[in-house]
């Protein structure tokens, strides 16, 4: 997972289907503004507890973004990058299996593919219940993302699936209840999303205490 | 503040000095990669109570990208806006207090300022309190966010002070801590970050029970 090399950045070509950057107009109390944004898609993500190990399924991956911002925090420029300074595992982020609404399916149905896809439990979308809906990226893309809690099963996994699909790269990785608990103390810093650190406290406040 | 008229789109200038896209490539396991991302800056983020209301503070403001985020999922173009169907105040958020980390002070210190300019309290830094470190954006961006926390009492309130600088416009709203613990339950919908949920709930969990 973690052997990347030859790092390098380039110009957004103008047809890139992921992010597509704009400036918005508009007129507040008769004062003209302007904003910077960009179109994402929405998403889902879900808490998926696993009952027959009494585990929290996770999912790790390297994430460019990350890369970028960690660098470019520390002022590194892009032909200058020390990959002894700065390995590739610093941008391998945890967090919920999750994906974009690229298709259309109910957004049930999108959750269902990637508990399957990435983490390998075929569950049927009655067993995946809808929690919270909120704002990803207020600054910036304002795209929804809908929280779901899935419990599944070790007789639910299927051998041969989990890791991605096409050029995805992801390892499924599980937490006990009491070690998950601990990122979300005081003190920490995780390689991990804000949505990522709701839906384990949300996992632990309301699901946890019944197991 | 939802006086909002002429909303219109134009191309992103290459000089945006807030959104700065590319094309980020690298090598994953001998495969050549990309990934379209952009730089934003790294922020800070306060979980306000004051203690002598027993009052959490947070911001509203309207958010050019959510107001984009929900039109275009609906398939609405620029020029076809329906502004009864899609009033602006559908894209007015609820959002902890918060910054870009865009001066050379210290972290802390951008949040000391933010509590004053958007919140109108003025306390020293050693009243704020680091919680967690976490990465928003993981897709796009991978900017650090850092979580704090303060107490603050109605005699540290500035009359002047509050409700944004320059040309912003944020109005503060107070919640009692069983109004805003209902925005964490299941089957809400909230016009708010994933990085407000986590700040609520984790204030709800560790502090909230002393107070």
């Amino acid at each position: 997972m973690n052997n990347i090399t030859n790092i390098h950045y380039g110009p957004l070509p103008a047809d890139s289907p992921y992010v597509k950057p704009f400036r918005f107009h508009y007129t507040q109390n008769g004062k003209q503004k302007s904003w910077d944004l960009l179109k994402v898609h929405d998403s889902v993500s879900i808490v998926i507890f696993n009952v027959t190990r009494k585990k929290l399924v996770f999912v790790k991956q390297f994430r460019p973004a990350v890369y970028h911002g960690i660098i470019s925090s520390d002022g590194v420029q892009p032909g200058d990058i020390d990959m002894v300074k700065y390995p590739p595992k610093i941008a391998v982020t945890m967090e919920l299996c999750a994906g974009i609404i690229d298709k259309p399916i109910s957004i049930v149905e999108i959750a269902r593919e990637e508990i399957l896809e990435e983490c390998g439990y075929d569950i049927p979308a009655d067993r995946i219940e809808e929690i919270i809906r909120y704002r990803s990226g207020v600054g910036t893309s304002g795209a929804e993302q809908t929280l779901f809690y899935a419990e599944v099963t070790d007789a639910d996994k299927v051998p041969s699936a989990g890791g991605g699909v096409d050029d995805e790269i992801i390892d499924v990785v599980e937490y006990d209840v009491e070690e998950a608990r601990k990122l979300t103390e005081k003190g920490t810093v995780v390689s991990s999303p804000p949505s990522f650190l709701f839906g384990l406290l949300w996992f632990l406040v309301n699901r946890a205490p019944k197991i």
